[in-house]
């Protein structure tokens, strides 16, 4: 009799094979109880949780032979037992979605691509790559149009940035309410992005000298088009067709984004379809209804296109719970638009007093840079805070300072201190206002 | 009458919801069709490929509304028309594995925790991390186990490593054989790591004297322990539990792998169960009949831990086509275990003469370095090589060089400088041996 294993694919990514699959688990869960192999259980056999392959769990793994690695098919997935997801939100008419990172679990400063932020106007297309083209005209000598072949002929660059969404943490305008850092702050991501700089391109078809903005769109059904300005084009704008090593994923714009590192998340325009060059911005309803800070007054601030200093901390954060006193971590993400991150100071009193927070490195321009602290939590209440200096000497304010400079009318560009308070029992929350 | 959504899913990744959504699927497409909106038609309604989720394409996404992002369950996949995987090869008895990463495709640094190659003796084991523990032990003063959360609670680092297998292009050592980057380099991917020094738990319990070597094993069928230094133990050696962000995944070590930066793959011990202090190595068969490079004259050279530096262009190579000439960008990826890459060189006329490579920053030690050189190809043939300098002046060598030092008996260790060929009708081949 052959020996037994008891590493069976429960549930599979492919449809036709799962039945099949299963039937052959039970089978053989069968059979181990029969042949006395009493040990190995499988002690958890549930539907497989999101983006995992869910396989039984041996008693003793040094005793069994483990799964054949080519049944991902050459793709692998995470562990059934990580179960953490992106929240979703859907308008109820189900065009208008988004969704959360759950930073509360992030480690270092890359962002899953599985778990990368979204937000959509009309859901996510889906795009053939072989017949996406990328259409440059307007004020430019000569208009052209490019295929993704035809891009990823140019010399490529690699660059780290996060991607934040200028309504991140919009709900903490005027007072704290969601009780999750996913909620609260999910709204941004890091990533590694490799595509060609534009300018890069532009220098292929001439952009005439009274080009002063760049008209972007997509290619969903949302419309959403970007007034940018040429500064930036030249500067750091790319075409970004990779996430993470691989093809850049569809609800982050496959199979074309572009990049603007620092601004506003609306404007790395997903899908990619158009750029227009012209003399004057557009004012679409994305940089008039949408994407304006309104203020007390009744006018608007438009196009507040970088994204200012910011920080939060990820642990502890609210919704956890620390079983014991004394020695934890404090860790944290801060970034900023405006370049590199100077240094993240931390406060464990109230925002009485402050100290500096160790930095990971490598520090890079307009990206997610991991923060720690050592911290001893002695059993009493303690409300901690964060906050970032980037390297033009900006300081991260208090939402009391933003409110006081912008008034409540607006919900965008909300990078504000955030507070978390561990009361005595240990369980942290999101009550506190500085 | 609603607006009909072409955007249905095909396949997804939960069986019992799979026949539901292809019947849901058909019965659309039949309405779309009776409805006359004859535009809205699924052009690729095939099995997905490994780790994407198939949805029909609509011939202009701008007039149809997306999927709803809440489909993929709050965990994402790649898009149905990126089909690369890991190629897998399995022995007979198919207790011995391996899977090689698509370099070819990689961009940037980082690799896909999906694409990240595999070497495993005893299959992939399924851990519960909730019941896992690390034991260390032997020359220690106070013998202790730790729980992954435990482990979690310490100061935590994240640093990006190469992890590379250091049978990696072992099928070259007598001639060019393979047909892909993908199977002569393969073996080696780059991750962005964190956990905690090694060095940082070992003072919570205190390591004796005389205490010279680190006996690693992890908890899967193989059995495989090493003797690692204790210099390097001391040095950088970390304990992993996250990968490029999110938890390591199964095929690398889940729930905790050691990393020892530089070293060659099979020391970073996966499923890290146990590290036991001694005063002498283990000498275990694999540090002896593994793992070891026997010479010429019979004896072997062991512990030859550390992987020197290396090179390889992955764009163009084998079994490429280069349909026209003209510019081209030539890219790869080095790498040393002995820190940073200095520079990389790259000649297109058979070694005759070599030009620097630009290299994408952040350098840094122990990691994959991106190198990008741009290239006219006039449709001649062409040989075209790469090779690393690294930060101790050491300069990677020729095949002939390499069997000139070490002999034909051993297949580890090979980083000699890889060719490829270039024919006048833009085939890329592995056939050159310099």
């Amino acid at each position: 009799m052959p020996k037994p294993s008891a590493i069976e694919v429960v549930a599979e990514t492919e449809t036709n094979q799962a039945d099949n699959s299963r039937r052959r688990f039970l089978n053989r869960m069968a059979q181990l109880t029969a042949g006395g192999v009493g040990g190995i259980i499988a002690n958890q056999v549930n539907a497989s949780t999101p983006g995992s392959v869910e396989y039984a769990v041996p008693k003793d793994p040094t005793k069994v032979q483990g799964r054949e690695p080519s049944l991902d098919k050459g793709y692998g997935t995470r562990s059934q037992f990580e179960t953490e997801t992106r929240l979703h939100l859907s308008a109820p008419n189900k065009q208008v979605s988004v969704s959360f990172t759950p930073l509360e679990n992030s480690r270092g400063i890359i962002t899953p691509s599985g778990l990368h932020f979204e937000r959509h106007y009309a859901g996510i297309p889906t795009i053939d790559p072989n017949e996406h083209q990328l259409f440059i005209y307007g004020l430019v000598d000569s208009p052209q149009k490019f295929s993704i072949d035809a891009l990823k002929r140019f010399p490529s660059q690699t660059r780290t940035h996060f991607i934040e969404c200028s309504g991140n943490s919009y709900s903490e305008w005027r007072k704290p309410t969601k009780q999750s850092v996913q909620e609260t702050h999910g709204l941004t991501s890091c990533s590694e992005w490799t595509g060609v700089l534009l300018s890069t391109v532009l220098k292929e078809l001439g952009v005439k000298k009274n080009a002063s903005w760049m008209l972007a769109q997509g290619r969903d059904a949302s419309s959403l088009i970007r007034s940018i300005p040429i500064e930036k084009v030249w500067d750091d704008a790319m075409l970004v067709y990779a996430q993470n090593g691989e093809a850049i994923r569809p609800e982050q714009g496959y199979p074309l984004r572009l990049l603007l590192p620092g601004f506003e998340g609306n404007t790395n325009v997903k899908w990619l379809h158009s750029l227009k060059f012209t003399d004057q911005p557009m004012l679409s309803r994305w940089e008039t209804s949408h994407y304006s800070d309104l203020y007390e007054d009744g006018k608007s601030r438009l196009f507040s296109l970088t994204m200012d200093a910011k920080s939060v901390i990820t642990f502890p954060s609210a919704g956890m719970h620390l079983d014991k006193t004394g020695f934890y971590e404090i860790t944290g993400l801060a970034w900023t638009g405006q370049g590199r991150v100077k240094s993240v100071e931390v406060s464990v009193d109230d925002g009485k007093t402050w100290q500096k927070a160790m930095l990971q490195t490598p520090l890079l321009p307009n990206c997610h840079t991991r923060f720690r602290l050592p911290w001893e939590w002695n059993g009493e209440l303690a409300v901690i805070q964060s906050r970032c200096i980037d390297e033009t000497g900006y300081v991260q304010p208090t939402v009391t300072q933003l409110i006081a400079e912008r008034g409540l009318n607006s919900f965008y560009h909300q990078n504000g201190i955030q507070s978390w308070v561990i009361d005595k029992d240990g369980y942290v929350s999101n009550t506190h206002r500085t």
